[in-house]
């Protein structure tokens, strides 16, 4: 690596910092528990957080969406009538790779905070670069789908290491994959002990209610009333 | 975005694209076709690179593998008895989510390119920023899973666009997935109107033989002898 290429990095990530606690601070102002929701693409996060809104009666949920390009997923959780604001992180050349703060931050006015106990936001798909920018969040969370293979832990640690939660997704899918499950829960120790799991199907909707339960103990855990 | 992070970007591709250049003038002077083989994690492209390099009699091959952690994949073409040499991307943080032209650059002595016809570069998995970074390859391929959806070429239309040939993979899956691949095939065309595919599956072997026949012919038009 470039030597420049490395300092300019760590001004980002300097900067970053200072915004993700602002933004926390304003979280916890309003009240409201914020999961930022990673994984790779297609491994299932809006169809998951689809399913899991439907679930979630009594807790007033937002979303906030990141995309490269197009408005598909804001559009699939503005269908289930749940506020959503979409974040466009094309800035001219192919687009960011990830949320930052300040992307994050400049959503904050058009989101209504006041009235939320949850929002979720979901990052772009990617499980390299968004591990590295907190954007003020409570939570961390996967989403891995078993369609990407057993190695996946090992050759992204650092996404694996900074969840607290890890969603094994398309579990439906087990039967017709190479997919040795034992090794690949082996892989996720390995590079994080312990770490909670939930294995899930947002396809058949085995094991959303327990993600839905997560979220719902998550809202009420960190609401700080204003 | 801020202004400061654009214009950093900026100064970063200008310097990569001289730098590609200069990659590019090697290779062609080796009288070797390179291939820059993109795509999200767990798309397939190592078992696939594997399927095909078992077919690839008389075409002299060398793979460079750029990953952020592990040396999984470079392992797996090592088996393989190909010259391989691995590329760490990870200097620090959580890694770089994707090749630039140094990184080959770093590379290059590592390889006997003059003993080369087709040097095929495994890039870092992702959808976003590898297609920013030319790194001097005569070819961009995508591998792009049916299990991810049908709505990747909308939500990355930069990689499909950079691409002139995506491999559509684990098309053994589809009985399996909610996944219209007309549709998907629609959604292509739409940002990239007839560029080239082939349906594959690494697992079952299907459509690889096509893929394999794309790299012979590559290798033979773009050969420029010493």
């Amino acid at each position: 690596m470039h030597r420049t290429h490395v300092k300019v990095l760590e001004d980002v990530l300097d900067a970053n910092g200072t915004i993700a606690a602002a933004n926390r601070d304003d979280f916890e102002r309003a009240g409201v528990t914020v999961v930022n929701l990673m994984g790779a693409p297609g491994a299932g996060k809006t169809t998951l957080l689809e399913q899991s809104l439907r679930q979630l009666a009594g807790v007033r949920v937002g979303v906030l969406e990141g995309d490269v390009a197009s408005t598909l997923d804001a559009d699939r959780i503005a269908h289930l009538h749940v506020p959503v604001v979409q974040i466009d992180t094309d800035p001219g050349f192919g687009g960011e790779c990830h949320l930052d703060a300040n992307m994050v931050r400049s959503a904050l006015p058009s989101l209504p905070l006041a009235e939320l106990d949850l929002l979720v936001i979901e990052n772009v798909g990617n499980l390299v670069c968004p591990a590295e920018f907190r954007v003020g969040e409570h939570h961390r969370v996967m989403v891995s789908s078993v369609a990407e293979g057993e190695d996946k832990p090992l050759k992204y640690p650092l996404m694996f290491r900074a969840c607290e939660l890890v969603i094994v997704n398309k579990v439906d899918l087990l039967p017709h994959l190479d997919f040795d499950l034992g090794r690949y829960l082996r892989n996720l120790d390995a590079v994080h002990p312990g770490v909670e799991r939930l294995l899930v199907s947002a396809k058949t909707g085995e094991g959303v209610d327990a993600w839905r339960d997560w979220l719902v103990r998550a809202a009420a855990r960190d609401a700080v009333p204003a």
